[in-house]
């Protein structure tokens, strides 16, 4: 075996020491022989994974800094959806540099992420409250997609007929154009583009299920759309205005001239551009369509105190409970970008917000009037950041960027110019310059129409208008993350979720302004050093996966499988096989699989899981025989979803390729097999990874995600690729999946450095030790859970689930409880009822050491002998306990100590709340902040 | 009034309309005229302050950025006492870079402070354990005051007659050399330099007290000093090893040759070089001298439930109670360093620090073998990590430096090279490159003689085995970070440390590499932006406080007045006064007060405080009059210890100058008149101040400080130098006060930040609304507790004392109790019994908001109530309450939950212990880390 890098040690929990007696008690000899044992022989890598040889975590930031030196900061003026604004340092460091908020899992157990809910809820009425729509998610992946989201929303919220078409303003942001086009085009639906100030006349006497509208336009331009909300209205049809939050605070909201839904960016709230992403999109709605918003929603409810607390509401919308019949595969949302542009709001406020957006306004006016004043042509009348000027585009970029300064060219006749937050009047002059004016003196007014005034108020909340000091922001930001339960606290062995370390030095690059200060259309040259991190870490996944090309532009793991399918699609309708539609799908896959095989155009054909949890290959023969002129793809994860290395997934491979299919791998599971085996190698034609699972990027409490999709080299030609970057993809590709070129490309430098620091031999021991753990878990607890699936030894992959359904029978403790009960025990639940509905799915991860893998197991059989106690179910029943309830009367049949201490004080962890109701909030729907009173007792 | 920087608001807590408020509370229209009221006229300043106009958070860090960039990073071989290390990102994002760490304040109040006192109870053992002496210090300010340190305790721990000298070993690095000299001078011992292989030649006869040596010498010699240690103890003198920590991983321990003493800096475990510091000196001794070691000191003790429980130990050494008898002024210790170094060893372990070792080791020999093969001359033969080699020093310097390098030039004909953890073999190929030799193979033997070879543990402790993966660390560092208490919670009131924001923008520069990385002896034009910090930040404060000169070389406040009192001395010395050696101090000062002047040679004559707490003006004048010839100095502090704006202060400097004595105005409450009036104008001659109270550098749980001392012109001749950076002073100065020629230079850029963020219209607002804080703290409190001292109007300066004399006698509640029981309201106790026993002195700062001061506030009202009802007196004495207790049988006379949650379940903090029983951990003295089972319950 290699020698293992000096990372590798510093990832990896287990001691050498701890993994041989980890493996005594599994009973094998040798980590090899362990994985010869659990790995099926067939798809074992054909060689050791062919990297460069990893480094020190010194040389690795070294190296990044030489990397972020290849890339040229320059003021930007290009707007376009991405600007640039000043990130509050007390919100990057306490935020998006600390652990506490960046290694927390999505908030599925609110008990303990009351902290992030409180501020996605502070999010949500940010949005609701300047679009003036009622109900707000707690974030989408971008802007784009946004848009994309929302033509969905309105094409099953319209009553209009089938064939009814979607109207798009010209003046949409490219890359949202590009994305809606790229999902029209797979749902067969029809966009007509063009000036929408006369809609009827666009529609050419077609049915309208929709509008959406860019506000302001994307050539700066305000424009009143309220007649066109009403006459799309009037026809059944609903109205969507992509709308800049921060123009909102001074332009009236899109509630007000008749919009139904908003979306857009919260970039420009506090979040660095970062080349493109990760940013919050949002979306909010009129009242009534709540129940189809896609992603999540947070909404208050109450504990089992009666207190009121938050959670995830309306959980059971749209793909989760919907499959192959929903429109939407959202499934991460944007959590951290979220709470800081929430928590840009709460540091600045309303008056705050307000004179950002004045200031801003003021300098594009001050630009508008010198402009003109020098007899330069600005073809904007109403604007409140954005002009659109008539003059030699080339020379005047050209000459901008010798002052420094980076405007953009729309066509050789016309710039665009944006002002944001942080640009300076020195920056201003210096752009006038570029056009060979002089500045002016301007006075004060708002340079629009009276219509275009916002007269409402926002932010009134208390949250908004209370944390105006540092110290007060501090404390506020640190009382939320106390909350909270973390990978720095302890292990989050959610199955599936592959919850391992994010080190330091992966996160490092991140926040720094070569990286973090770039816009996605910079030019080429000014961004060499990020190219060479989207390049090389491509080039790498290749290597990890065994195929020939990859796309990071997908920014979650729904998005690289909507690109997948969009591939395979693509490829058949390439080859003529317009009639290859279906894909087969494992009963026991997840949700998202079967959503995005509908959004790629695809129909979702069920296979049966056997009893031992693997594919039923009988049923799956019947299926491809059945269907063998229309398949288009199977779509199977490996290991499976069941936590198994099925034996028959070479076979598999082969049957659906002889039916001419194409064979879909989802890389959720990826962190079992680096290294180890290679999905373009055993049988896959695509797959698509999570970077948020497997290479390290931090969960961020639900978001950001990165979502890459990797082919063989047939489907190359159908990969994504961007209207705005020739180097994104091939020209011959499916189109835009996400707003930026490549997606979320300001957190790629966390996987780089990750596989720079583990280099193949560190993944594959890795993959190894991950499996070891998982093992050591199922036969540790296999005394006291029954463990659902095993393959051919006996053994899992890198996660068990554990069986509780014939206990819950025996005992009426459910799944839930025991996830309640693991909070007082100080940990975060495994995966419930996940694919197995009463069970629980753990995943230890490789970065877990033996003693916390210890501490959990003990706590499970220390659960498991509550549960055969009578007198102790009703502890399990009313966990978690909180501090407030020990002060208080207590008239629980057991005694506090063993409620609230079950494992003795070390590092104990409360939960600010009791067990949450959370049907209660679903019939009482509050996405918005509560009236402060909502909480006392 | 000057429009108020934007980042005023942000630095300052209460709102324009809370100003307003707070004002009719307090009885005044407006803060101009509290001021006027408050701030003697005759003391005013004449102007307002004249510093460039404050600046935005993103320009200033603009700013700190090209400023950085004029700094020049080179790989360094300097070496002579700072090293290349490599910070684990783990730590430094979690503890140098978390408020929860940095914020926090000395542990005084042991109940809230578990974690960093565990932390700094893992140092002790790291530097007890490598030294092999068995008890360590909680840190000293840096290598050089700790050797001078050592001198002093040697002085007053042996026996031998007062004419007796020191030996000095010539081999002692040089800058240690020149703070000893320093301090000897002052203190009249006379130290004999040179070779100490044969002490006696050496000593010519004399009795010798002790005997200081480098280990290794700064020359890279390994020296077997058991000879040494026999001659010396055998004329009743003691020995101090000035050591090297990474290197005693691998050679005999000082104790085991003979060392009574070892002192020397932990800067190469993790600490970045910062050009210079701040780093955390250590001082360990053998048993019997325990007593003796200045500085803080951590032990084991027990809580009221006899749990084991940390806390300082024997407080009442040295200055605490001996003051001008004391021969230390220590105060402040470098908590935050310490806690980096103590991280650093718990990440590696044992194992760790050896390979660590021995690559460097490794290293050297490579250099070593290639030089001798290459025909070049090494001097130095046994040796750990540095090289003496005969060379044309210019021509190696210059050529080395060429390929990126810095060597040492001792002389004209010699090069010290020295080897550290990061020092990459390209570097030593490079750097032999300047000699002209080419690398040679070489094997894996040890280059030194047997006898130097360690052959004892160390690092047994459990601590130092368990933490390596970074999971593992960074849970380690969040759970201790989680039991303590500081500013990121809530207000630390604590009279006299001034506990005010430490802003994100100020704190984010000091962890850049082109700061952080500098060596402190690199050549001028590689340190263009710092010196640029210093120059800046020189001439600012001399600005705000009306001196003409400042020097930033003191690291602590201690430092600083040492050095303003040598100032004087020297002064009266130049002119011929050899007599003016006394030094008028008031009962009420700060004991560092006569601890500094005693050490500084001068003699302390106490002058007695009047009944409102002002001086005594009728004693001063008798003192005066009887010691006029004599006379030296007064050290008064302004405004007073007592929170009082005195009337009489200008009476007193013209007094003291007409009797030929200087004024030494402490600059510790500096916050109170920042803008309003300034000590050089209004009569001081000399004050230190501390940038660690006003000018936000963070406590750092206890250090680090900075206090730079400022002069009027005539003085300016007589501030601090350094042999080895001819800008840090003047030639005809005092000599070296610290080890580094700026001292704790790499903290500068954050009191640079400050002033640059707030200008001068915001630092006086600053001062303003701190003591408007003060005041309606002081208006409201007053109801409640007696206000101690007041001025003229009623009013109190930047804070209040609340006497509780009368209501302990009335109640038997003691301050300590209410200390104690704020903890239960979520509050840092204000200052106890200092200046006056039995009272509470606080300090809001500017930076509270209204709503945490009225908080505070009205757990004070809510707390007198309880003593009042005899019913809640034993909550008193039982607080703080903990979670722990709370679950176990109550036989307490109260409830739970007025215990627990007086003011209610928000942003409730749990000390992790009760009230800790200090008396018993000294009487048994546990000042290294206890095995596992003492936390047992």
């Amino acid at each position: 075996m290699p020698t293992l890098p000096e990372f590798a040690a510093r990832h990896i929990g287990p001691r050498e020491s701890d993994v041989t007696t980890m493996l005594q008690t599994v009973g094998y000899d040798s980590l090899e022989a362990l994985i010869d044992a659990a790995v099926p022989q067939r798809i074992r890598a054909s060689a050791a994974l062919d990297l460069a040889a990893a480094d020190s975590e010194r040389a690795v930031i070294e190296e990044l800094r030489e990397i972020a030196a290849q890339n040229t900061v320059v003021t930007s003026m290009i707007g376009l959806g991405y600007y640039g604004t000043h990130t509050p340092g007390v919100i990057r460091r306490n935020i998006l540099e600390n652990p506490a908020w960046y290694t927390a899992y999505t908030p599925y157990q609110p008990e303990i992420s009351q902290g992030r809910l409180e501020a996605l809820l502070n999010f949500q009425t940010v949005v609701s409250d300047l679009t003036g729509l009622p109900t707000a998610g707690a974030s989408l992946l971008d802007e784009g997609t946004a848009v994309a989201e929302a033509m969905t929303l309105m094409r099953r919220a319209s009553k209009v007929a089938d064939d009814a078409v979607l109207l798009v303003d010209e003046h949409l942001l490219p890359q949202s154009a590009a994305v809606l086009a790229t999902r029209a085009r797979s749902l067969d639906i029809e966009l007509v583009t063009g000036d929408l100030s006369d809609p009827e006349a666009l529609a050419g006497g077609r049915a309208v299920f929709g509008a959406i509208v860019q506000y302001p336009g994307a050539d700066g331009e305000i424009r009143d759309w309220s007649t066109l909300a009403e006459t799309v209205h009037a026809g059944g049809g609903l109205v969507t205005a992509a709308a800049d939050l921060l123009a909102l605070t001074l332009l009236r909201e899109p509630a007000a001239w008749g919009a139904d839904v908003a979306v857009g960016s919260t970039q420009r709230l506090g979040v660095p551009m970062a080349f493109g992403g990760p940013h919050a999109g949002y979306m909010s709605v009129r009242d009534g369509l709540e129940r189809t918003l896609p992603g999540r929603l947070v909404g208050v409810s109450k504990d089992a105190a009666g207190h009121a607390a938050y959670r995830l509401a309306l959980q059971t919308r749209e793909q989760h409970i919907r499959r192959e019949k929903a429109t939407s595969n959202i499934c991460t949302s944007q959590v951290l970008l979220a709470v800081m542009a929430s928590m840009y709001a709460v540091w600045h406020g309303p008056e705050g917000l307000r004179r950002i957006a004045e200031s801003v306004h003021a300098k594009a006016r001050y630009a508008r009037e010198a402009l003109v004043a020098g007899g330069v042509e600005v073809t904007t009348r109403d604007f409140f950041d954005t002009l659109t000027v008539r003059a030699d585009s080339a020379a005047v970029v050209a000459k901008a960027l010798e002052a420094g300064i980076n405007v953009w060219a729309v066509d050789a006749e016309h710039v665009l110019l944006s002002v944001d937050e942080i640009i300076t009047n020195a920056d201003l002059d210096a752009v006038l310059g570029a056009f060979g004016v002089t500045p002016v003196e301007v006075g004060e007014a708002i340079a629009w129409d009276d219509v275009h005034t916002r007269t409402s108020d926002y932010l009134t909340h208390e949250v908004f208008n209370s944390h105006r000091s540092e110290t007060q922001m501090l404390r506020y930001i640190k009382s939320l993350g106390d909350k909270d339960f973390a990978l720095d606290r302890g292990m989050i062995p959610l199955g599936s979720c592959t919850m391992k370390l994010n080190a330091t030095t992966e996160m490092e690059a991140i926040t720094w302004p070569e990286f973090a200060s770039l816009h996605p259309f910079a030019p080429l040259d000014q961004t060499v050093g990020s190219r060479r991190i989207v390049s090389e870490l491509s080039q790498w996944l290749a290597e990890v996966t065994g195929y020939h090309s990859v796309s990071l532009q997908p920014n979650a793991g729904s998005q690289g499988e909507f690109a997948g399918l969009l591939a395979i699609r693509s490829y058949h309708l390439a080859n003529g096989d317009e009639d290859r539609r279906i894909c087969l799908i494992p009963a026991s896959a997840h949700g998202t699989n079967a959503a995005s095989a509908v959004m790629a155009g695809l129909k979702v054909v069920v296979v049966k899981t056997a009893p031992g949890g693997d594919i039923d290959m009988d049923d799956l023969r019947a299926k491809i025989d059945k269907h063998r002129a229309e398949l288009a793809a199977i779509m199977v994860t490996y290991p499976s979803t069941h936590g198994v290395f099925e034996e028959t997934i070479s076979d598999l491979c082969d049957l659906v390729h002889e039916a001419g299919g194409q064979v879909y791998v989802d890389g959720a599971n990826l962190n079992a097999i680096m290294g180890l085996a290679r999905p373009g190698e055993f049988g896959g034609d695509v797959s698509h990874l999570n970077l948020h699972k497997t290479f390290c990027i931090p969960h961020g409490g639900g978001g950001p995600g990165v979502g890459p999709v990797a082919v063989r080299e047939h489907l190359a030609p159908h990969l994504p690729n961007h209207p705005l970057d020739r180097e994104a993809g091939p020209e011959s590709g499916v189109g835009a999946i996400s707003a930026a070129p490549y997606g979320s490309a300001g957190i790629l430098p966390i996987s780089w450095a990750y596989v720079r620091l583990m280099g193949g031999a560190g993944l594959t021991r890795s993959a190894e030790v991950a499996v070891l753990n998982a093992n050591y878990v199922a036969k540790r607890l296999g005394e006291h859970y029954p463990v659902l699936y095993a393959g051919e030894n006996g053994l899992v992959a890198h996660e068990c689930i554990l069986d509780l359904r014939g206990l819950t029978k025996e005992t009426g403790v459910t799944v839930d409880d025991v996830a309640k009960r693991l909070i007082d025990y100080g940990f975060h639940a495994p995966t419930m009822s996940f694919p197995v509905a009463g069970t629980l799915m753990v995943e230890p991860t490789e970065s877990e050491d033996l003693g916390e893998v210890d501490r959990f197991i003990e706590a499970m059989i220390a659960i498991r002998a509550e549960m055969d106690d009578e007198g102790s179910r009703e502890m399990l029943r009313n966990a978690p306990h909180t501090a407030l309830e020990l002060a208080g009367e207590w008239d629980h049949p057991y005694e506090r100590m063993p409620a609230a201490f079950p494992a003795g004080p070390k590092a104990k962890y409360w939960p600010p709340v009791k067990r949450i109701d959370g049907a209660f909030g679903d019939r009482n729907l509050v996405c918005s902040c509560p009236p402060p009173e909502a909480f006392e007792n």
